[in-house]
């Protein structure tokens, strides 16, 4: 009888578990779990926490309602999970884990034919004063999540910080501004998503959180945090900030101590390092989850990119390879979504900037658009950028944001990607066309169609950054095609250079414009400025550039003018 | 100056003229559209008869609301759009078209350098006595459809009947239940859909429709209409049916006389043929939409599937080559995606019944589950159908129906599909994840992995379909795991030998079944199901299979039971 040891019991753990079981009907099968849940759906507790999820204990249920506990996992899979109970070694030559129970404090030593290590990851605590203060969370165990909410319905907070614009920070400022409270986000860096978005992506991301109600401060650093017991207030490099509640998102580890000093092998990026059967250095130890290292499909470089869906992924393939299997994991498209109030935002593959590092001659394009037909009762804009290589046409990545429908997009993308896909290849994709889902022309069918375009020469686009630049200088003629009544409701602010013809009168109003500057038109969403490029051309101007993604994807601030 | 002659001005015409105009600034583009509207959005129609599409106008604007009219055309891009204008006669020698104004009467000949004819299709009218008779209609211009809308809002239908439960059928059968009126259904074929859903995922949706209460007569032929000068009964080959208001929705064939009279190519299909660059016989002519027909990608074979979003793509391909481009159309997958209240359905590839036909060697599951974490507010059930080759392992189609996220599920396969990718490909694609959008293992890797299985011998899976052909004997055992709870809220009807023992107690009661029985077991979604497969295989059974998808994917009678 096989004996199979799980160190680790939340998705990596037990799936590896479950499916060892249905491999292996007579194998031991015993999880180790230093905490007392297990099997959480971790990454629900911000709607947990906003009261969108009811109960904390759904997050720990099956759909149909019975909880995943040490129970369940006897009677229905033969699995012994043993919870608050931590391994504390692991003896290679002895094939042995030695484990500590945390009530007790009793040690036992339990042998293993195969182990597997699912340690998963811990949020980083930064070293700044005050940080041990009550009332500073880690978004990281249902404790936490549990504390906060309670907090949140006993009125006990009046302000909130959170530390950290990635996906956990965003999606709890969201959270946090379902009880309206005031929400401040102090980030390091320049933007938001700072990991996985383009600047001009995250400004628009930025743009967004602002108008909801949400303070944003980029660029600035929290040094220490004040307070008698509980925290009173978060001292940046620039201000001080009242809060009695802190929420600290600023990135995780993996946890590899016990496979560090087992001797295994740890990567450059600080996880465990495994092959594509998701062995360690030990070919009788396996690592999933959140504590080892992946490989960036598209870059071929190991990356740290813990996510549920990876951990799933891979407790299937070590399951599997338990019992013999030679499943491989390919590796990751560092896919990310997430939903902040009504705006969803998301990427697959590389970013400009990845793509820019990795020395790629490249192209990219941010086109706006419906998600579905104008007519139909909630349909919404997004706004896709694409990233191209330029020699192959080769999809290298998509970043997508916008009320409407963007997860289905990145999901096409990532398709695209895992199978080496063109924007050719994305234009023939007989997508599922009716108007309650999808326009004829899907938005991901467009960029690709735009790109095509610019790859033959025969569409100018330039970004919002590039075309910020141009403002400086103030000779460039930025000429709005839309209504006077668009106009009114909102235009680019902050520079006088700007003709106004609606798109209907151009061909009559060609006099105003010269055709010795430097021209870039736009609407919208872009596409009447893209009419108006071809009309120019038309008759002979030749410095005519599209502003790619309209006024809807300008990151920059816009205001409103009465004399359009 | 190039003359460059389109007849249609809907989807294609529309569509080829702009991207000429694009390529080319200086030709001469003329559209002859017979009908007084051009550029509409026809997909749209069965939302503005529901009420959810206020204005009929909106179907034909911009989503910034200007009208694509013919001044629109001639002021934005410089095309000439004669309305009203009917193309009688091409003569392929002269390169003209001969025109008729509708109203005058007056003729004309038009002389082209290219030419392209998107004709489109007409709907179908069955030469049966009666069909002449007034509220009698076909959804297949939005004059029908403004008649309708008007009737309903005047109170002057008080029943409806459909004929044909194709893609318009039950939209329209959908728009007309919002009005309130009652509504039935009639088809000649035993299932909704026929064309493009297999047998039990037609049945999920045909209980569906029921359930909303749509009348469905399937098996059934209309044989005349009755009525004085208006519609008041239809009489079909079994009852009479009062009704006041007809939608005839029996198919549509392409517009290909003007074509066929000039000598050009007509195919198998009836409609007109191109090669892969939508040149027909004639190198100067080109057509587009729905009236020529397309390669099936997946078996090679050509098809008639006019659909809007092909049609887009035709426009653009034919706007290139006009102007000396090379682009290609490689071909359809037949995807196609409707909408019924809450319900949405789809297809992308093959249905089992085309693999089938074309001597596939194939395998096929059916999985049932959340499209998002099930604690998350608006999950909703799926099921997803996927068909791959028994030898390669290669996806070759997918259905899916529920009340969840249908649309991206298909178009994330129908991405797969056109670039030839596998079950492991599917596998290995980084989906996005996070709980508002995806669980975090999506439904479609979950058909994927159950399909791994499949092939592996390490999940014996049973249909609908043979699982109810299993209960005329009455032999075979059902043994429904799921709690008395769920029992008492719906069960399988119609059989008597159906075990109850939930999950959790399956390991202490398996004295409950003999090992010799073949037994299915099942639950709401098969999941349970799928593991008590495990459980009993570990044990010894050797002929226990998993009933497919569930309770929630099974088309046949349910009822509810007392004393589970």
């Amino acid at each position: 009888m096989k004996k199979i040891v799980i160190i680790g019991g939340v998705a990596a753990g037990l799936k590896a578990a479950a499916k060892a079981r249905r491999c292996d009907p007579k194998a031991s099968i015993i999880v180790l779990e230093r905490g007392e849940l297990i099997s959480y759906g971790a990454c629900g507790m911000p709607y947990y926490v906003s009261g969108d999820v009811k109960d904390i204990d759904d997050l720990m249920k099956t759909p149909v309602g019975a909880m995943r506990n040490s129970t369940f996992f006897k009677n229905v899979k033969d699995i012994t999970v043993l919870t608050k109970t931590e391994a504390t070694a692991i003896d290679r030559e002895a094939k042995t884990v030695k484990v500590q129970k945390r009530v007790s404090g009793e040690e036992e030593v339990i042998p293993y034919d195969k182990l597997v290590i699912a340690t998963g990851a811990s949020a980083i605590k930064p070293p700044l004063a005050g940080v041990e203060l009550s009332n500073i969370y880690q978004l990281w165990h249902p404790d936490d999540a549990k504390a906060v909410r309670q907090g949140l319905e006993g009125n006990q907070f009046k302000s909130a910080v959170i530390i950290g614009a990635g996906l956990i920070g965003m999606e709890m400022a969201e959270a946090l501004t379902k009880w309206k409270i005031p929400v401040t986000v102090v980030e390091m860096k320049n933007q938001v998503f700072p990991a996985f978005l383009d600047t001009e992506i995250g400004g628009i991301v930025g743009k967004y959180v602002q108008d909801k109600g949400i303070t944003l401060l980029l660029d600035e650093k929290v040094v220490r945090f004040t307070g008698d017991t509980s925290v009173a207030a978060v001292e940046t490099d620039k201000r001080s900030i009242p809060a009695d509640l802190v929420i600290l998102a600023i990135g995780a580890r993996p946890n590899v101590e016990l496979a560090k000093a087992a001797g295994l092998v740890i990567g450059s990026t600080g996880a465990i390092v495994v092959d594509e059967e998701m062995r360690t250095s030990d070919p009788d130890i396996y690592a999933g989850g959140d504590c080892v290292e992946n490989v960036n499909v598209m870059s071929g470089k190991k990356v740290f990119a813990p996510m549920g869906s990876t951990a799933n992924k891979h407790g299937r393939i070590i399951g599997e390879n338990l019992c013999g299997g030679h499943l491989k994991f390919k590796g990751v498209l560092t896919t990310a979504v997430a939903q902040i109030h009504s705006l969803s935002v998301g990427k697959t593959g590389l970013t400009e900037r990845d793509t820019k590092q990795l020395g790629y001659d490249y192209i990219t394009t941010m086109v706006a658009g419906h998600d579905k037909p104008h007519y139909m009762p909630g349909a919404k804009l997004i706004t896709v950028k694409l990233i191209v290589d330029a020699n192959t046409s080769k999809v290298l990545g998509m970043q997508a944001v916008g009320e409407g429908d963007v997860s289905k997009r990145i999901d096409v993308v990532a398709t695209v990607l895992t199978l080496g896909g063109s924007i050719e290849d994305l234009f023939d994709i007989d997508l599922s066309y009716a108007p309650p889902y999808n326009s004829p022309i899907d938005n991901v069918v467009v960029a690709a169609n735009t790109l095509m375009n610019k790859l033959a020469g025969k569409f100018k686009g330039i970004s919002s950054l590039e075309a910020k630049e141009k403002m400086t200088s103030g000779d460039t003629v930025f000429l709005d095609v839309r209504s006077p009544e668009e106009c009114k409701q909102i235009r680019l602010a902050d520079y006088e250079n700007i003709t106004y013809i609606p798109l209907g009168q151009l061909r009559s109003r060609l006099v105003e414009l010269n055709k010795n500057d430097e021209i870039i038109a736009f609407c919208k969403i872009s596409l009447r400025g893209y009419e108006a490029e071809g009309i120019l051309e038309g008759v002979g101007f030749e410095n005519v550039k599209v502003l790619e993604g309209g006024i809807v994807s300008w990151p920059f601030v816009c205001d409103k003018k009465n004399d359009c």
